[in-house]
């Protein structure tokens, strides 16, 4: 599979998304690269982030399979309230890590902000989570300093849309 | 939370917990404890899994919580062929280990088998499972060998059911 093959979209989550976001979670492959998490997640600890979102939106990344459409992973947006907001992903169906899913999500994430006016955005990694790092770069981010000792900031312009073939094409040079 | 105050039930699965057990199945804190597994699965690994199951009988763990019912985990019967059936279970939601959801789970499975008919059942347990072993034993599960020197076998009589109350009567004894 290359990424010409990959049909990714993305929805916004939904309330019966809730057990799967919770089962990606709370799986130490993924949560291994998040910066405050340690262990599994209580499902309290869960459905309090999910109720306490603020100035943040969550996609769903659905692949279309062979046999259907599936969700993997999950992709969002947050402090939406500042100038330059923060994007972050993760696909929970780590089999298929490097296989192009992450990177044509965070594309279309970014289509998303420069639809509604966003002229920058940025990406806090853990140092250690090179896969990432050369996720965000190849679409575009630079790194910008460190947030702090573990974690990296990365920055990338957002360019206003003209129309959506140019805006994927610009968005994958 | 004690067992008396946890709502369990089961359903059989369907093709829409498919992602959800995948994402349960491809976590290392539960497949650690599976025998033949070492590492995430693909989706076509799950989906083989899926397609090509003979004989025996998946079903969701659902948990009645304050705010809804969710799917925390999945319990199974094979080999229905067979005169003594396997039975199988792991709570994928790995924070509600210990709290009673998977003894009763396993209770309900072997009221099942019981009314389908079957005088007895059998588990096999890693040995390095104890938190498994101490469950299937609290609900009358007796060692009796090894199928290899990394899996303990259990067995367990099923009493013919007379009604409701004393089956669970006797399936706690």
């Amino acid at each position: 599979m290359n990424e010409g093959t990959v049909r990714v979209s993305l929805r916004e989550v939904e309330e019966a998304d809730l057990e799967l976001l919770m089962a990606w979670r709370s799986n130490p492959l993924i949560y291994q690269h998040f910066t405050l998490q340690t262990g599994p997640l209580t499902w309290e600890e869960h459905l309090g982030w999910w109720l306490n979102r603020k100035h943040r939106k969550d996609w769903i990344v659905l692949l279309q399979g062979e046999e259907g459409v599936r969700r993997v992973g999950s992709v969002n947006a947050s402090r939406l309230d500042e100038p330059m907001p923060e994007v972050g992903l993760y696909i929970g169906e780590s089999t298929l890590w490097g296989k192009g899913v992450g990177r044509s999500a965070l594309r279309q994430v970014l289509s998303k902000l420069a639809k509604d006016g966003y002229s920058r955005c940025w990406a806090g990694i853990q140092a250690a989570n090179t896969r990432s790092q050369n996720l965000f770069e190849s679409v575009g981010f630079r790194r910008r300093g460190s947030e702090s000792a573990a974690r990296l900031r990365y920055e990338r312009d957002i360019e206003a849309p003209s129309n959506s073939s140019d805006s994927l094409r610009e968005l994958s040079s």
